[in-house]
């Protein structure tokens, strides 16, 4: 049992862990903070957080742990103002897509990751943001990556696991470098590529007519262009490296195929295609429920 | 009421329209044919088609319409197949996701497109392919493309028009040209990146490990990957031309943001994203039945 959490930030992550945590009974109070207090107020009334606070030091005081649901060009800034009003055995935690950038951040404010700043990142979301769009499941069946290091506090590892194996989520653990390539490869990539593609045809002469004949597939393949835009700047920036690296690997596949296109060389098409599909339905049966 | 309809190819699109079309008591009788028996004994069974014929002539005798209902790389093959016994009334169309190339096609076979040889193509389908998949839904509130031209002849244009409607789908009449540099763009290059992610990511080393940990928006974004290799084969050598055009459009796009994310130009980046998800949200609100 948590006995007070912390959310800083209370959107669709944040506040799908405050209603899991809620309906699991895991969690003795749930304090809201943030930048603005409209979205507080909202999370009051639909019951996701107990209370909030508009004062930093009121927010952490006496919580165990204290989560980070900001977008993770933001967590710099939070950590700075939240840094003089957390207590020596408080717990920070966060659910950023990139934990590289997260733990600069963190170094950058206390010289050094705090052995008690556990960096995590639940593999869950849908296009939606804010607290309207929370719901208890979110996370149910899902993957959730915590990335400690060698300096992280063994308790303090073990409350947060706990508390996200308490909304039905898988916990992994692997080092910050290896989930940044992961998630590039299999998140940020992916969101680029949609964002480019949605916006390459809006810029067409006849995007009307473009869109009215786009099909279902079309429609599936975009959903995730609908993201929030700060959100993936931010990602975009705070992953550079490994995202680069992936446009890079794409790009040049595409071109590979683009060439084949030209010349004709249906094999390679076909080869190509097929491995796509091997993979893409193997994964399925695999991850079904994923 | 179409007296008879011959399908050739009766996959998850022929064996839909001809359960749509039964469902719509709209066609005396429909015969199957085909390369390979097996698949339309199964339609048989499953009550798709009537009856199906092993012979060219025996498939199209005192047909009304003759439907094409295979890839469009062998639509010149089998046009030559069925050229001696076609009927000088018989209406011909297809259901091809190319539609240059089927006009190229039948000009080859018959000297020019006849003028009973009325192009189309539904904008509907699944991943799924092959006549167990086929539902009598598939092309509700979906669009079909209709491509005649000047020498079309406008009683046949009207039956395939009826035809199509008869499913309750919403039929347009546009230019070859034009179908297809809309389908290139809204199909054809999403199909091309969706095979092109999924096979970059089986590539790499740890590919295991980064499918393990992929989450809801991936499997909807990768599930245009799971479609028939052969039918994608064949459709990047048919629309060879508006493809490569939107291939160039979409790659420059990328290198474009792939640089402002490598010189930190947030601005740009979220500019791109912000400009994406409007013309998705708008595009999803308009077309939200289709």
């Amino acid at each position: 049992m948590i006995n007070r959490l912390t959310i800083y930030g209370v959107g669709l992550i944040g506040g799908s862990l405050a209603r899991a945590l809620k309906a699991a009974g895991a969690c003795g109070e749930i304090v809201g903070y943030g930048r603005s207090v409209a979205p507080l107020q909202r999370a009051l009334e639909l019951g996701v957080i107990d209370r909030y606070e508009t004062d930093p030091g009121a927010a952490v005081r006496g919580s165990e742990v204290v989560l980070l649901g900001v977008p993770v060009g933001a967590v710099e800034t939070v950590l700075h103002e939240l840094r003089p009003h957390l207590g020596s055995d408080t717990i920070i935690t966060d659910v950023g897509s990139t934990k590289g950038s997260v733990v600069a951040a963190a170094e950058t404010v206390f010289g050094a990751l705090p052995p008690r700043f556990i960096p995590g990142h639940p593999i869950a979301g849908t296009e939606q943001s804010g607290v309207e769009a929370s719901f208890a499941e979110l996370f149910r069946q899902r993957r959730v990556i915590l990335t400690p290091t060698a300096q992280s506090d063994p308790a303090a590892l073990a409350t947060i696991r706990w508390m996200w194996q308490q909304t039905g989520a898988e916990v992994s653990e692997m080092s910050v470098a290896h989930h940044d390539e992961v998630l590039a490869a299999t998140s940020h990539l992916p969101h680029l590529l949609a964002f480019t593609l949605v916006d390459t045809l809006a810029r067409l002469e006849d995007h009307d007519d473009i869109f009215r004949f786009a099909a279902g597939g079309f429609r599936d393949f975009t959903r995730i262009a609908s993201s929030s835009p700060q959100m993936w700047h931010d990602i975009c920036l705070n992953n550079r490296e490994a995202l680069l690296k992936m446009v890079g690997r794409f790009s040049a596949e595409l071109a590979t195929l683009a060439a084949a296109i030209e010349r004709g060389d249906g094999e390679a098409i076909r080869q190509t295609f097929e491995r796509a599909k091997a993979a893409r339905d193997s994964y399925c049966e695999t991850h079904i429920n994923q």
